[in-house]
């Protein structure tokens, strides 16, 4: 394999958006568009990727990282200005050079390959992404020669009533000989309307020079869509939602509405889970097999493992383990380890604590900085009382420990083993290992006292 | 501009939408189909807008109120026949008049601009709406003359095999000269199998009189829905639903899924607000900038400022403030006022309450008729007692308060600045600044009381 | 009319559905497919329906019952094995035997009517069931004779390029001859490629003998949709989705949004109710008029009364009567019974108990294993402590009990007519009618504490 290099192009300012959020960072299915971008490149084993920043170049670059270098597109003056920025990191290269467009997250690098495959077989300086436009308005046409390679790219502007006719049109995505590439941008004039530098101009020069200029044309015209507002980013965002969910279906996942169901790119589910309506699964969730998940389930960043129910609730980086329940309307919050064969019941709010195997906050409780051991029943309204105003303080309830309703244990405070809080008790102090812990009042009744209340009134 | 004039015909049964609710009321995106109707026409600034009520006429009458004037149409004997009771309204002016039907929600004023501007453009004496239809059956169908003026309508029974080939349909929109329209109302009789009066006569009487017979049109077929079933109700739902949201993506709003976002009609939203899917905003709520609503959240007629996060939750009439965090699971009632950085947490319920700046309520509250201060703290699980089964009460907690778990505020009662509540404790009088309030029992244990009660098991 | 028979081909194993549950079994609008397939035949009157069960035949066995006889398939040696499979049970038989396929839930009672008359009317000894397809790749093609019976099926792999041209494709259902079936199945060979006895050359073989094979052509190609994988596993949910929908909202149902309202076969839904989006109805369940469900609301197998409002709630096998109002964020558990004008508020869960008319649990509270009066108002937070780590037991609140907020009633307790429970109290003794219990500390306070607390750090 010759040596391969690719430009992104992320410096347009993307007014269209009409945000504060530069274009290219607008995710896509949770994740930026330029870093579907470059996450598809980096498949492609390149030499180096060159991201052309300009608007937002800050964020861009802390969003990439170290996967690409960076250039500066100071002013933003059109593509071909754009791609000759990479001019000192790429000119004296050797190889192939791939430029993509970072406002395109849906191509993938399966068609980035069937183009630089193409690219080689035709022996081209330049190889251009097209595509089969149901509605080609707008779009610059791709005018082939009989022997299939491409006369001339011609702007829908420019194009003549034959020429608009043509289906085939230019995605924006090139493939070059790298040195040609540098070569023809020094030619390229801004002599147009807008006063600007186009890329499509060096296909031209090349064929001017008597090279060859190839097209390979994907059957995928979703992938080629260019996000330029936020109708299109509606749109990248179901069809990648539709490539997700389609792939995980084949899997063996059980989606009730794929249409529904929205899962990350990154997200790992097995077999035979089914994910009911308004399922939301973010982040780098890995979740197993044989799990019932919504409806109207939210999933963030977690490990879940098999035989779990998560119905109506959120999780949020945290783990669970097998056979455990939770919700409807159940909130476990990050840093929280759910063991097998837990409960967590409605109204039920885990925050930064771990519940050890087989037990029991069915309802109304808030379990937050604890440590819950084995086989414990949280009665209904338990309340760790974890937080004086200034700190955060540790509850620990020891295996087999049965605290009642509505009772308060006020870290840090321990209740050993086996141990019994009496419903509505609130626990300042530790509490012996198979002690009963009380902390209420006498009942007191008052006869007729309702019957007397109303004489009165 | 000559006078202009409207007929909204809303007097029909509709016996297909199975209903004890009127036809033209029945909502589409929380509006009523006649409201959507009148409000379109007062875009045109017409002299006067006379509805034909027949059906539930009070009640469409007690809907519209004062922006369109009535007439009853006692028994419903044909479209004719509809417009013919706005006779003694209308039949002296001069003008043009447009019939449009109660039950073409979609139906725009630019539409029925384009259709007027084409009627005085064309010297028409009736000018008819018509579209473009894919599956033209059982519509009445325009025949055009060389022209381009309208010959006659051929309703779809009485079409002839090459006639039932034309795909330009009557939408069963018009626009009159108004005296025209009602000389001719005169002439047009009921000599047909349903013993009915039509308005597609009143064209053909014109016709016949030289008059010229125009027709304009729409591109939209869309637009021309006629709702006379709950199916076509949800269609109308869906088209509106996807042209409010298409505006506010345009406006640089974020759905992450268009199909699962509900928005009214009358709905503000600020740029780079993120609607996550499963959101519903009812009624005329005003939305800032940088929210991140839902998924599945509700807000109802309520003000939300800016930058807040407001996730799986309801909020309904109330001001939200900015950077306020509401969610998952809370929601907020009437009358309430949730100011800036308020905190407002999982199975929380705020009503006809004022939580002041920087004040938090994290988990398990119920705050009601209360006027919450700066800073205050409420624990998990405390409650004000705002009703002792008779009269409601309030409950006031000064700036800067700590309000321990599981704890009940008694109203009326006062929590001065500062004050600490402890946990556990039932406040029922009130309690100074900067004191500490406590009232709940001393902890007893009983050692070994488990194994005690296990040895005589 | 003549014997009907039926043979369901539910042997395969599905290994693309990547699942351990066996094919025709996974659900569909929450029925299992075969499940679907035999309900459909059921209303044809056939004499005996014979399901060729294989893999997993035990569960399959178990999912159908009584409703169909079984014979076992030990091998899967294609589809004419299978049927010779029902050899003992249906050989002697006259009359007519429908062939269906297990795995295609979407085929209607209606279609196979239609394939049995267009069967007898031509005097065919089989027909088979076709459809148009859009796109014909992969299918078996019907090649039809100048008189309209069919000369072959022609499977794609070995058709011509005009053959392939052909739309009307074979949908793998048929009705055969009884005795001409049996017959003939014995000639059919094995000799091809997969070693399979292939269902489809029982019609060339009639077809050679001089018999008349017909073919009834279906107008809906989605009713033959077999599911081979969960992406035809969520389009047949899809389409059986929508034809659930539609029916209701013909019926008189709105709903909000048809695409996000999940309703199973046998829910029966009144007038006027309105469901809006995220609504989930399961199981029998029988939803009366007037009601408000949704949005996000769970109804199972649960029987609901008119003019209810149930939002963003659970509600499992329960009853609700009339005029209820349940949510948003409540959850019914089974075996519970809601009466008329009760108000089930915001985290409030309700367990195997009674709630009678006009009684109020408004905010956070439990009510398990209790029965509740008639006008008895449940505080907010108050708790009915039904599990003491051993044991359920009963709590009785009479008619018209005040039950003060963040209370407990350690069951089993009465509370008697019209008493009064303090806030904060809990309660382990019975309170006698008209009397006001009351179990709590005094309040008291330390002035200056937090002063104090502070002037010390």
């Amino acid at each position: 394999m010759s040596n391969r290099y690719a430009v992104v192009l992320a410096a347009g300012q993307g007014t269209r958006m009409k945000s504060s959020l530069y274009k290219v960072l607008h995710p896509v299915c949770g994740k930026p568009m330029v870093q579907h971008v470059v996450d598809q490149i980096t498949k492609l084993h390149t030499n180096k990727i060159v991201t052309v920043v300009g608007h937002g170049a800050d964020l861009v670059k802390e969003q990439l990282g170290s996967s690409s270098e960076y250039v500066l597109q100071e002013e933003q003056l059109g593509t071909a200005h754009a791609v000759s920025q990479a001019k000192q990191l790429l000119a004296n290269e050797e190889g192939t050079t791939l430029v993509v467009c970072g406002d395109t997250p849906l191509m993938t690098a399966e068609t980035m390959e069937k183009l630089l495959a193409e690219h080689q077989k035709a022996g081209a300086k330049v190889t251009i992404l097209t595509a089969h436009a149901e509605n080609p308005a707008g779009y610059g046409r791709i005018i082939r020669q009989a022997d299939g390679t491409v006369a001339r790219i011609v702007e829908h502007k420019d194009a003549s009533e034959e020429e608009r006719l043509v289906q085939e049109i230019n995605t924006g995505t090139y493939c070059f000989d790298n040195q040609a590439l540098f070569t023809a941008l020094a030619s390229v004039s801004n002599d147009n309307v807008q006063g600007e530098y186009y890329l499509p101009d060096v296909a031209e020069i090349l064929k001017k020079q008597g090279e060859v200029v190839a097209a390979y044309q994907t059957a995928s015209f979703d992938e080629t869509l260019g996000v330029n507002d936020r109708v299109a980013l509606s749109q990248a965002e179901q069809i990648m939602k539709q490539r997700i969910n389609e792939q995980h279906m084949r899997n063996g996942v059980t989606l009730i509405d794929p249409q529904q169901t929205y899962i990350s790119c990154d997200a790992v589910i097995g077999q035979d889970t089914i994910l009911y309506p308004g399922t939301i699964i973010t982040g780098a969730s890995v979740i197993g097999e044989n799990n019932i998940i919504g409806p109207n389930s939210e999933i963030k960043d977690s490990t879940i493992g098999n035989g779990n129910t998560i119905k109506q609730s959120v999780v949020n980086d945290s783990e669970i383990g097998n056979d455990v329940s939770v919700g409807p309307f159940a909130h476990i919050r990050p840093a929280s380890s759910i063991e097998d064969d837990v409960k967590i019941g409605n109204f039920v709010e885990v925050k930064k604590s771990v519940m050890a195997k087989g037990s029991k906050a069915s309802h109304l409780s808030y379990i937050g900085d604890a440590e819950i051991g084995k086989d414990v029943n949280l009665g209904c309204g338990s309340i760790t009382v974890n937080y004086d105003g200034t700190n955060k303080f540790v509850t620990k309830v020891k295996d087999g420990a049965f605290i009642g309703c509505n009772s308060n244990l006020i870290a840090p405070v321990t209740i050993g083993e086996n141990a019994y809080v009496a419903a509505g008790s609130t626990i300042s102090k530790d509490v012996p290992g198979e002690a009963l812990a009380i902390a209420r009042s006498r009942q007191m009744v008052k006869e007729d006292y309702v019957s007397k209340l109303k004489g009165k009134k």
